[in-house]
């Protein structure tokens, strides 16, 4: 029994500065869904201040989703202070199977032990060093389910927990894993759901020590928020729209009531 | 009595190009508001161009929010053209207070006199040197109303117009003191709103010599943008889709009945 | 007679991976549209990956709305790669006349044989080297059909073909010129919808080696998108997330049916 709704609860009481590194594509859409839960947002990228920032924020989201060299230098700069000052970092290794950099960025930032790892299927087995991840561009061939092993594996190798979110989400600190369930398969067609997932992430890990919980929670919240707004959106753009309000709307009760967690 | 109806009617009829060096997270947003209200928009950034772009524009605002080091001379060399070709250009110092590099960039970037600084409470008192403007990354935790002293003082510093944002939005050029009253709290959950702000501020002040209006036309803009978005919408989701179906609905008489200023 | 909706439902089937080097303005419009519209997004720039993501892609689209002298060298990089490995890509020259860094960035592009150039009249006429195409900042004071002779040139200058959009968009190849009428004069209102547009005729071209049944596909998507969308919706903001609906709700048949064609 992981018990999630205080995770949000805890989030709306604090509203956790999070500071994401993280790809231009999803900033404006990460920023909203954060703020209409509860946390606050903020993207600071320069290597003159990445690690003041991360000083003064309560966890960090590391994502490599438009990387270059520059933004290379200051995601490990954040990181590393993160991991110094005992802060929660998510890192989310978006498309990383897909070009040598991204491998070679990713697994170098694992040397800083994010506290979380979230991805996509083919993403936690490509990172895991897994055969079998295939993608296509920043999107998984590979059902989620094809992930528990790397996840578990990856999850051990940093100490921390591992996400591989699709279908069914997976949470696992390598040896619990909870399987999340429910959503929309439609919110696949909005970019960015699994980077804003990843930033949601961060701000859990800053209300709770339990990042177990924490992971789990922001899986669960992004499982919920899917069904919601697809109960009331047919299409992807109106779907975007509702899915942020869902995020604002559902209080820690409701999300404790219909989130579908299995835990083996 | 500040005549704000003839200024956003003149915005309608001139269309003035509004050159933007913003940060990532809102450059979509503030082109959609800039285009909804009237203005045409146009985000340029390279050392190789910003100069030339000035020249062929009617206004220019610099936004620190994502700066880094070639961005900070990009805005230099923005800035000090606009000043010299006689534009009139806003300054928006987002989190000027969270970091070393902020502060001192954005002090730098006064020296090429901005028409306007647009900031929250926080930003306006940190910038101002002002002690009190605590901040969370880039949220105020100050009220608008603590910072009239600090936007004063800030006013006659650059020879311009000064506004801190909030509850209700301080509007000074250092004599004057407008309070522009109304919105929705609802507003601060959307990314951007003031950075958008700021941009308006810019094409308000494109379309008419008086800053101290085009600042007050702007915060009324959204003021009553905001109360009329509020109204159709519960959820911040709906409420950023609305606020830029009122930025293009409202009209000009509409906006001088509904607007609620104070001058002193 | 052009069978557009055969490329429709060809990329639906195949989901082709579209490389986007874009600006920063339009990213998340972009990965949305395509998403909608039944393709697979990617926004990747690094100079250490994009020859290897090219390699990977479908097609490549470079688009110069904010460029700087990093990118631009990223830009030719995937522009000769995907030449030199025959894949399709589309250059949108944003803003090519507005300044001389942009002018000579797009004018350099031409030498990679882009399959498609998509502008406004005003860039298309910019490109061509022809007089009178004058722009104010990234928007177009020139009709598209001012720009018939240029985007002719252009065609057969590139051996592809070239694109001037507007209230009728103009595809052609030297030879056949097609005029693609309807959609909303709203539309202009919404940022990136011609950033989208172009982005739309690489996943279009990815699924098609007709690169003008590829192009004139893409227009006439959008045309009728626009037209589905401004029946609901009557202000920008709604627009633009009905537009997004649109994409998604199209269907081949209902394209080959609504869609206004003519060809000379």
């Amino acid at each position: 029994m992981i018990n999630i709704a205080p995770v949000l609860d805890a989030v709306r009481a604090q509203r956790p500065l999070v500071h994401n590194i993280t790809n231009y594509v999803v900033m404006n859409f990460s920023a909203n869904a954060l703020l209409a839960l509860g946390a606050s947002p903020a993207m600071v990228h320069a290597v003159d201040e990445v690690e003041d920032f991360v000083a003064i924020s309560s966890s960090l989201v590391v994502n490599i989703g438009t990387l270059d060299a520059p933004w290379v230098k200051s995601m490990h700069l954040a990181a590393a202070k993160a991991k110094a000052l005992g802060k929660p970092w998510v890192l989310d290794p978006v498309g990383v199977g897909a070009t040598p950099f991204r491998l070679a960025t990713a697994a170098d930032l694992l040397a800083h032990s994010p506290s979380i790892v979230r991805g996509n299927a083919a993403e936690i087995m490509a990172l895991a060093g897994t055969q079998g991840g295939s993608s296509k561009g920043v999107d998984s061939l590979a059902s989620s389910s094809d992930a528990i092993g790397a996840a578990k594996s990856l999850a051990l190798s940093i100490g921390g927990v591992a996400v591989a979110s699709g279908e069914v989400d997976i949470v696992t600190d390598g040896a619990r894993v909870a399987k999340v369930k429910g959503g929309a398969e439609m919110i696949t067609l909005i970019t960015g759901t699994g980077c804003a997932l990843s930033a949601t992430a961060a701000a859990m890990a800053a209300a709770t020590s339990d990042r177990f919980a924490a992971a789990v929670a922001a899986s669960a919240l992004f499982k919920v928020a899917a069904e919601r707004a697809a109960a009331k959106a047919k299409a992807p753009g109106s779907l975007a729209t509702q899915f942020i309000d869902a995020l604002y709307n559902i209080d820690a009760g409701d999300l404790a009531f219909a989130a579908s967690i299995e835990v083996a």
